[in-house]
């Protein structure tokens, strides 16, 4: 081996953080498999002609988010007011997909910033009408896509005269702009080789839609669906021109299960640290519902809530707060105490939600870390962007 | 009615703020239901000469952990370093119930302040050693819990053998001081009306471990138990001198349904706003995940994540991140767009830490708002507690 440089010598006296060092549990994310993730959706998007306007909700950080834009994406989605302020510094063009109801939650959103160019999703007259009056006050335009339902039956219009209904409504009342449409396909759930039955009565469904709204003058301008499940094959869905995925930043134990993304895709793991042997047949680490989530795979809760990275047939089977049961029944493998392990989670939104601090590893050195600082409710501390 | 007095009046000018102002979703308490809670479990330990150290973990605030000495408890106990950190500014004699393993996690817990009595519950010679040198570098006295398991198969040693072997290394290390043993009867899982077989096996468990430990000259001088669901049976185990309930403060749904407190015992809530009702046979409610978890009832997943508190047959059936499926078909109730609800979570423990904030509510006013202060994992900021 050869001597070490001067330099190389100055870098040990000053050593990078390893992970190894980090304290646990953490949320870790391998920068190039970030990249890599960014770089496809961007590129699938950009060859099918598809706008591509990510959820926020999966990253809750700016500085993702600034990532998704410079590679075209044309403005975000967000859920809640907090996500709407955060991202307002990072972008002029978003989306509240997510029913505006309720008047703190609609003075917050109004309040944002003027050069913000908002939409909003909806899916009742209510929320329309409280919309119109908070935007004449405010003197402010907002858009509106008609959030439309097409099976995932949580919120949507189920049917086209409730589409041109309230599409006709909003033309009526001038500050709102009549926008388009929205849907979330969160039904489509079967992995992507097997989505050809969904996808033909997703379009037949979203065809009837469009076809409605453009016989009475109100056809939609944009038609944004969405979902990473869904997302790779959304090109074949006639109308659509608008998709909002947000898992496909990291992906998950759940994605890679639909072969919606590779296994080597999954850029976030939590890091924990093996606290217990001393019940025979299992290992406990220190991640557990506080620090995973307690989230299904399609398969059902039989299938365990985490698993080992480099071990996906170690799967975290039991939880409390602090405490994640590895189940070592079906393997040779015997962590030690003290050994640290990545646990790939079921659904990785849910895990960044429960973390303030995402670390960034090149390897195995912490090359950056950054604050999840969409998450939580209320106001941001200025300049948390 | 009686005019208001002139001091009403000026009352009315400056208004309190009401729940109804509040947005949503949002961790509301009943302050009359939380005294309650705290008053009832402090009167049953005095009652029963057991020492009340409760687990901080539902509640992560220094403020309800005052509460909580104030009515007698003799210290706290914590499962996370943050925790430990905030409390240390409460209160003097802290256990860590968490196997103290990892270099930054023990490097942390050994900078608390010196004059935190301090005692660590684990398992292992492993932990047990590192422990050992850490106290030994602070010249630092260290209580030590033998961990041991009567049950509930997570952590724990599994025999008394090596009960004895890890207390008796302990009495070998002198900045170590033994003072005792620790069990978690997570698993006592029954109605408490039907726990009588799961107390019996419960009793032998505990007294063969003792009275081994006991032969070995090695009795403990702590036998610490807990947990909410049979913490008010355990004056029935001979032997525990301690317990470390942590949910009775607020109670949920899951407590309820074991009969281990009264419906109207449940102190927390989520506020919730019903934002959708376009699709028939549902409500959709601005609280999933992010805001209840995904706990099971002990019936099962099929029971639903939370209910209505004053409609207990009301029941989120499904969920998704930021949406609530409020299942209507067995009720003639029918919430409105704009209504706002309270909901029952399962777990509180895991609500409380997907909130970064509390509100305690007398009636219909917000007369109080707490920071969940220890939520999270890093170092908490200088005064934050």
């Amino acid at each position: 081996m050869a001597r070490p440089s001067l330099r190389s010598r100055r870098r040990i006296i000053t050593p990078p953080l390893l992970v190894s060092q980090l304290e646990t549990p953490a949320a870790v994310v391998d920068l190039d498999r970030l990249a890599a993730n960014l770089d496809r959706m961007a590129s699938y998007c950009a060859v099918h002609g598809l706008a591509l306007r990510p959820h926020v909700k999966t990253h809750k950080s700016p500085r993702i988010a600034a990532e998704q834009l410079r590679r075209g994406a044309i403005g975000l989605t967000c859920a809640t007011p907090r996500e709407l302020e955060v991202m307002s510094d990072a972008c002029d063009d978003l989306l509240l997909a997510y029913p505006l109801v309720g008047a703190a939650r609609i003075r917050r959103v109004m309040a944002l910033r003027r050069t913000v160019r908002l939409t909003v999703a909806l899916d009742s007259l209510e929320a329309l009408e409280a919309l119109a009056a908070a935007a004449d006050e405010a003197s402010r335009e907002i858009g509106v896509y008609v959030e439309i339902d097409v099976g995932m039956h949580r919120v949507g219009v189920a049917s086209a005269e409730r589409a041109i209904a309230v599409a006709r409504r909003t033309r009526a009342m001038p500050p709102l702009q009549y926008r388009g449409i929205a849907f979330y396909p969160g039904h489509v759930r079967e992995p992507i080789a097997q989505q050809d039955a969904s996808l033909a009565r997703l379009r037949g469904d979203l065809a009837a839609f469009t076809g409605a709204l453009a016989d009475a003058g109100l056809a939609p301008g944009v038609v944004s669906g969405g979902s990473t499940p869904a997302a790779w094959r959304m090109h074949e869905v006639a109308g659509v021109t608008e998709v909002r995925p947000g898992t496909y930043v990291y992906n998950d134990r759940a994605t890679a299960a639909l072969g919606a993304c590779a296994w080597d895709d999954c850029a976030l793991a939590v890091l924990a640290t093996v606290v217990s042997t001393s019940v025979p047949g299992q290992a406990v680490v220190d991640a557990g519902t506080k620090a995973l989530g307690r989230e299904p795979l399609p398969e059902g809760p039989g299938a365990g809530f985490a698993c080992v990275m480099d071990r996906p047939d170690v799967v975290v089977t039991r939880m409390s707060e602090e405490h994640g049961i590895l189940d070592l029944s079906r393997t040779s493998w015997r962590p030690r105490i003290g050994d640290t392990i990545r646990l790939v989670p079921n659904h990785v939104c849910v895990v960044v939600h429960l973390n303030d601090t995402i670390h960034g590893l090149r390897g195995e050195v912490v090359e950056t870390s950054w604050p999840v600082t969409a998450r939580g409710r209320e106001a941001a501390p200025e300049g948390a962007a």
